[in-house]
């Protein structure tokens, strides 16, 4: 720390990003992406960008990529807006619609980066506890008058409050916002993206991380009224006009008109999800009912933090959080049929040890 | 304007860029891209990147992208930290070194995105007068407390203090830190990096935007002490780990690397930009001394912004800045030589009209 560190930003909580070993030595389930590459589409859509051309700016409006964005959602570009990543989105949302006076609630074991959000723009939050069997009840947000944050499937979970019951909140109190973090919808949850025209204080985060493959182009969304999406874009305009560059705007937008492909790696994702599910209760794990293309399981005969520690040296990376509550489960991506099968077999070994 | 819109958000000040018109019937000299393609080696390496590995996420800690930055800076990679172009990079400082009790300090006339960050992070700022000629004098900041931001070579008018000025600052007060923005250096200017192994309190700001022809790879990086950089990284991590994709990694990094062709571009810019100044003040120009890849002048027969208006109807991009003091004038980035001869005719034209 230098001595020039501002007061706020000593207080900030940074986000331990999962390990990203650059080597690919390792069976990759720690980060969620997915197993399969791009759309072809998207593929060629980088190939065919004249990289030569990479001396102008980007589109600072993203009009392309919002363009595909709100046709695949049936709504209208002004209801989007794109970032550098959904991160980024949750960033210009934090700012718009958080702040003196309006705090933020959010779940206790939910996607870490809303608590390193809210502290970057020091914000009052409000924790609220999951239920012991890790479902959340919107009952207890159903008085706070501030901005209210839920992951939709949930992470670490991989669990979904219904949107008729996220519909209860909006419908309770029309002056306060719902920001639903769906990056995770597209592996069998279902949206809340067909109430928005319903309601203005409903916002919808997507990224294009996980069920478009394209996590290294970094591309994320969100979907809302046209007074939402222009709050986000004067924090937009306030922080990094030209937040998404060329290349990814490109991929972006092929990968948002790849609806057959998009669709097949989705239904691949969950078949081995099922797969998946079964064969870890076969080895003794609790599975938490999973809607995302990750599990969450506790095995009955090691901790989280020995399992996730064997793994590693047997070049198998999973996620563990050393955190209460969820010390003793690992989060693990599903990833290809084959590499699920690698993690079984080698499960298999180490709990016979 | 929702009626979500934080307090915080609604005292923002979003900076207006350039306009950025998509069909190319423009001119465009209007936001300080280069007239060249990138590298051909960032092309390539951009052709190279295997697109299909776009579903694995980005290097977080921008490792090779940092390794050739401090290769070429004589450096170390821990102290150079890269983002999604300079804005995000001054965005991050604006956070880490700003704050309650430490306000900032920017001259009246210069890069209006420092006064747009200042309103984000809710900062104290002091606008600085520059002198009549538009000189930045280093005594009006010599008792400030706070963090100094400086453009060198300023923009919108191109002029430069020397390093040896800066460092009576950075001596004046070694508990403050002082921020040169070199986005400009590269045409002819003499950078404050030689001077980041004697103080602590120097962090120089760079862009690929500019001299390395990336606009539309949004690279951005700042150089400075290992803390300086790891506070920068604290707030990197409280809000985008990810922020560099795996394209604009691989285009940067090629870029780094390519000095011979750097060179070329910067030196083809400082000559056509002794012609363009020439040719201007021939047509009744005054133009500021600039070591920018912009000039910066002032008709002595039409306004700024019938000028501006002018070009614009004849198929010319420039920009106009519609503000105190500066709004006489036009700042016309150097495009190629053909453009400005292109831009040259047609100002004859009009002037003579």
């Amino acid at each position: 720390m230098s001595r020039f560190l501002s007061w706020e930003a000593q207080r900030l909580a940074p986000y331990t990003p999962g390990e990203q070993p650059q080597d690919q030595q390792y069976i990759k389930l720690n980060t969620n992406e997915s197993p399969f590459p791009p759309s072809p589409k998207a593929v060629e859509a980088v190939r065919g960008v004249e990289a030569e051309k990479l001396y102008l700016y980007s589109d600072p409006l993203c009009t392309g990529l919002n363009r595909a964005l709100a046709k695949r959602y049936g709504l209208k570009p002004e209801n989007v807006i794109s970032g550098n990543g959904s991160d980024e989105i949750l960033g210009f949302a934090f700012r718009a619609f958080c702040g003196t006076g309006t705090g933020v609630a959010y779940a206790d074991i939910t996607y870490g980066f809303y608590q390193a959000q809210a502290a970057l723009f020091g914000l009052e939050a409000l924790v609220v506890p999951l239920r012991e069997d890790f479902s959340l009840n919107v009952e207890d947000y159903m008085e706070f008058p501030g901005t209210i944050v839920l992951a939709n499937p949930n992470a670490p979970t991989g669990m979904m409050v219904p949107p008729s019951e996220i519909r209860r909140l909006l419908e309770k109190n029309p002056a306060r916002l719902v920001i639903v973090d769906e990056a995770y919808v597209d592996f069998g949850g279902e949206s809340c993206v067909p109430l928005i025209p319903e309601y203005d204080n409903l916002l919808v985060v997507h990224t294009m991380s996980k069920s478009r493959s394209l996590a290294g182009g970094r591309i994320g969304y969100a979907l809302g009224s046209a007074e939402l999406i222009a709050d986000l874009n004067r924090v937009k305009y306030s922080f990094n006009p030209y937040n998404v560059n060329r290349l990814s705007l490109a991929a972006g937008t092929a990968a948002a008109e790849d609806e057959a492909y998009f669709q097949s790696c989705c239904a691949a994702v969950r078949e081995t999800r099922a797969w998946t599910v079964n064969a870890l209760e076969k080895l003794g794990f609790s599975v938490l009912p999973s809607l995302a293309n990750f599990v969450f399981a506790k095995s009955d005969r090691l901790s989280g933090g020995e399992l996730y520690g064997r793994l590693k040296e047997n070049g198998i990376l999973v996620r563990w959080f050393d955190k209460d509550r969820i010390r003793d489960y690992l989060r693990i991506t599903i990833g290809s049929r084959a590499q699920m099968e690698a993690l079984v077999e080698k499960l298999t070994e180490l709990l016979e040890k």
